[in-house]
């Protein structure tokens, strides 16, 4: 059993790491890092895991984690970039789930992280975690970026279509839909239950830290350079991502040649479920689980096409994936822990 | 003290009306009517109102209509339009809430409401309801066609904007999400609490019956034809809308100038607050209250300009707007029993 | 209009006040003090009052108090016992919402409270603000102790039936279930929204601060030492306690006798409801009212009485009750601005 | 792999059968029967299924019945009894999760749930499903009694205390909350999320179903007749049960007695987890799980012991129960499957 070391163990996408693992037929979770809770168990901070694991929090601890076989970093933005290139000095491989190494220009960072990227030259080493469009590099690599959550949902719905140009790169508009897991687990006056449930809005209209990223893959697909519009919105919901998405259809392009494009790319994919009209993704239907499920539209009356995906944020969105990733960086099947 | 009838009282918004109604300093309701609870109190159906209002629930009774001084019609689409003619032959005025008698254009009830009109001349004479738009002919008129809640939200935000001039009016991408209560009181599967909540769909992706209101208000806003995307989605909590619009500027408009717009349309109107920037909307902020929340941000990078509106969707979306109707019909302060 | 003075107007009751306020047609938010937001408006902590109040919010200063007709005081336990004090040297009368002179013996405030009780001899000025029970007292009072919440819909279900000593004063069990704002405005991990929804659990299983506040009070009404057993409970909804409570009745006593004893003592409160049978109290019924719903069962196979009521916990359970007090103390109608 | 049949499988436990089955090692659903979806697949009925479990659903044909290796009996109370004798003659094992063969006693059912037993023989035959009680007659049974879910997480707390005799066995008092999904699939009023959410309440004050087979099990732990006092509540979630019992303890009974009688009974038991003080459960913490989660508090002040338990209605309290029952009838490790 491959033993697995999570650093950062106790936010939630370290929580659901764990969860998991704990199912995985060929790893294991190993060795678990929480600054905040070190001293403690999991189990102490996450009872849900009592009798299931009740492995201790510590403090990093290089030589431990070089004791691993494979390694999950899930710590804040702005930290991984510090930690991760320790990490790798073991050896070990590493799949990193903030936003540090996702992005191949380190000159965004400041713009969009506002912060310095302070170990640039793994950028070009650190591969973008999307398996269903990248999965041969990802087997390849020894530094895997795992995707945002909001740019999975977004980048599996619209890579084959601008593979295939079908659509217009430009005046591209997606509206996003998201629980609130995807804030994280740090108490604030916006999460408070009383100020978050039996209400909805919109936050961060522009400039979200996840435009670059979904530019950056959906740029490479279509060839060109992709300028998004993305507003994200928080659901009185745990999980779920369900994302809107609005593109112009170049001429002569039909809902079944869409249809057709689809099923070309993911029928085969296991993870990404083709919904059959007149049915429409619903975050319920993907909560707890690594499936995508995708639907589009051509409205006849406007000539836009509307694609609707929907992802687990906590699991597509993040842990699912990052396993996704370890099970190809291994060579297992991909379904490995997540079926 | 207005003695006003509520014909179809113990839908969500005939009991949103009851309650409204039942804090106004010049009407009061008088008699209610419900087909399904004939014989029972308003308040055996809605145990809020126990001690509060205690009317009689009965099948429809023109004779009594006819004794009151002015109707709101709470009935389904497709049933107000049969209803409607009988009511006004009280001679009384009516505000009614559904969909039939907004459409200028009979034509479009077929396709749209499913139904052929019985009562298209009646559509000459009904007056869209909304005040802020339209105050002047409701003052005027003995039938108002409240409008719809979706539309009540997109037509607040944008009616200025096309009105100036200052966006296209092609491409307008409208993305609404409403509370539950929206859906009506009649149960459901999709509806189901298992069902409904911790979860978050589209619905109705093209081809939503609130469309042509939209259009039909807009174009006459912009002095040509608009045809808009429309994509509504189901949150899961019981009240509100927020509706994210997606639009394109003319050239050398700035975010100044739209707040100069809205500011210039909208500063004195009792019940339209544009936030100061960097607020945004949230439904919970106009939870129970008439009143439309606004904002708008130009992104730069896009050149589109987003607008986000929120509203109440059973007060400003329906029962507080119908009473404000009210207000204007009988010569009142606009704000009677909506403060 | 009474101007009012409201010291720490920034928690949930503080907020509720003002709403309250805002349409009492007698009295008027005047000020309002906030230590954690003084500078800002009420309006920019609490965006629904945009357009409604604008009222400043800042540092308590007892001159501006001494310039007010009426002071709430809505600070946290071990505050207001400072605080309250100075507030009532100007002069006027006082409404305290903490639990800092609910308490006749000082004493209790060290094991309860965690302090040492700073000014005990207001503790013999003070009334307990209970107008169902004790309207006459709270007339004469210049400073009126506001319930707790739990305590209010409590006593209401139980002092009658102690009173006339129908049911045993021992071994009384109240089971009790609080929506989340009932734990206040700070965030905290467990109230956090993921953690908090989708959950339910107990807390505080024995030791609950609002114990000895509820059995003082119902002592009295039995006219000797009653001891409870209390559990509170957290529900996923924003407003709200229900109490389940269960008693033993003295021998011979029936259900219909039980229902007499509430008719005699309630019938004419304008805001207790009494069930009839086979209703039983929700919270969305009293959500957003000052009304106590009350309903009760006897149970033939174990003979013991089952006693239900709701109450909304920031309403009848705060600052809805602390406004029925206002009222009486004033001399207006006890509803005034409550229906 | 055991070819498993659910007969009914269209229910909120049907599915979590379903669910369940899909990941277990030795066992898969092979044929699943619906009256009101035959025709359609599961994953029609239940999108989450989709590319997980495509087996369609028929009508029942007890041929087919015959085929399978075992059987689950997920229809409504009352349809059981007439289905369940013919399930048997295929001689294979049913495990039935209806309250149809709970009773030993007849003579209940027309009282409590409204019908005639058209097969009281069967009841003789059919072993009470809760393993951790009954495991040993459990293993040889050819038809198990799946527990209610209410009686699951009440017995579970009190079987210990009553067998050891450290509590009384008259004036138990159980104050349990459900999740919605406990109501079932079928939309009802009270159920439709606008009504349901934001909102709480008890229901079935007295007279619920669940009581004689709680009161049957229990008396048999105690020795002699237990009579329960059972007061059950709808919580605004979808999954959980917390019971808070109430008890008498004997004299001279201690918490830490309490503790070590909890120790001997639990300690090797897999899915029940004893909390450590301060814990308390919550129903989170074992959702998704067949865990029940146990806490216990002596109250100095009246000598009353209260135990809380939390299980997940559709799992310990139903579908994961069975699985358990099981795996113990074909001989497997009882966890297989469940963890």
């Amino acid at each position: 059993m491959l033993k697995v070391a999570i650093v950062g163990a106790t936010g939630y996408t370290g929580r659901e790491l764990v969860h998991i693992l704990l199912r995985h037929p060929h790893a294991r979770p190993y060795y678990l890092t929480s600054e905040s809770f070190a001293g403690q168990k999991i189990s102490d901070v996450y009872p849900q895991f009592r009798q299931l694991c009740d492995l201790p929090l510590e403090k990093l601890d290089l030589e431990k984690v070089a004791q691993c076989d494979f390694i999950f970093a899930a710590l804040p933005h702005g930290t991984s970039v510090n930690t991760v290139p320790q990490l790798l000095q073991t050896g070990k491989k590493v799949v990193d789930l903030s936003g540090d190494f996702r992005l191949q220009d380190a000159a965004m960072y400041p713009q969009w992280y506002g912060y310095e990227h302070t170990a640039p030259e793994l950028l070009q080493q650190s591969v973008y975690g999307l398996p269903e469009v990248n999965r041969v590099e990802i087997a390849k690599a020894t530094l895997v970026a795992n995707p945002g959550c909001y740019p999975t949902g977004v980048q599996l719905a619209l890579f084959p279509l601008l593979a295939e140009g079908v659509v217009e790169s430009e005046d591209i508009i997606i509206d996003a839909k998201s629980g609130v897991s995807g804030a994280g687990r740090t108490p604030k006056q916006a999460l408070h239950f009383p100020e978050c449930t039996e209400n909805f809005k919109a936050y961060k209209v522009t400039g979200h830290q996840h435009i670059p990223e979904m530019e950056q893959g959906l740029s490479r697909a279509a060839g060109r350079p992709v300028t998004l519009l993305f507003t994200p919105h928080l659901v009185p919901m745990i999980r779920g991502i369900l994302s809107t998405i609005y593109l112009r259809v170049k001429p002569l392009v039909t809902e079944a040649l869409i249809g057709e494009i689809y099923t070309k790319y993911y029928e085969n994919e296991a993870f990404i479920r083709l919904l059959p009209s007149p049915e429409l993704p619903e975050t319920k239907n993907v909560s707890g689980t690594n499936f995508c499920d995708l639907a589009y539209r051509l409205d006849q009356r406007t000539g836009r096409l509307i694609v609707i995906s929907a992802i687990d944020n906590l699991v597509k969105g993040a842990a699912g994936q990052a396993v996704q990733n370890m099970n190809i960086m291994q060579g297992w099947p991909e379904t490995a822990g997540l079926q």
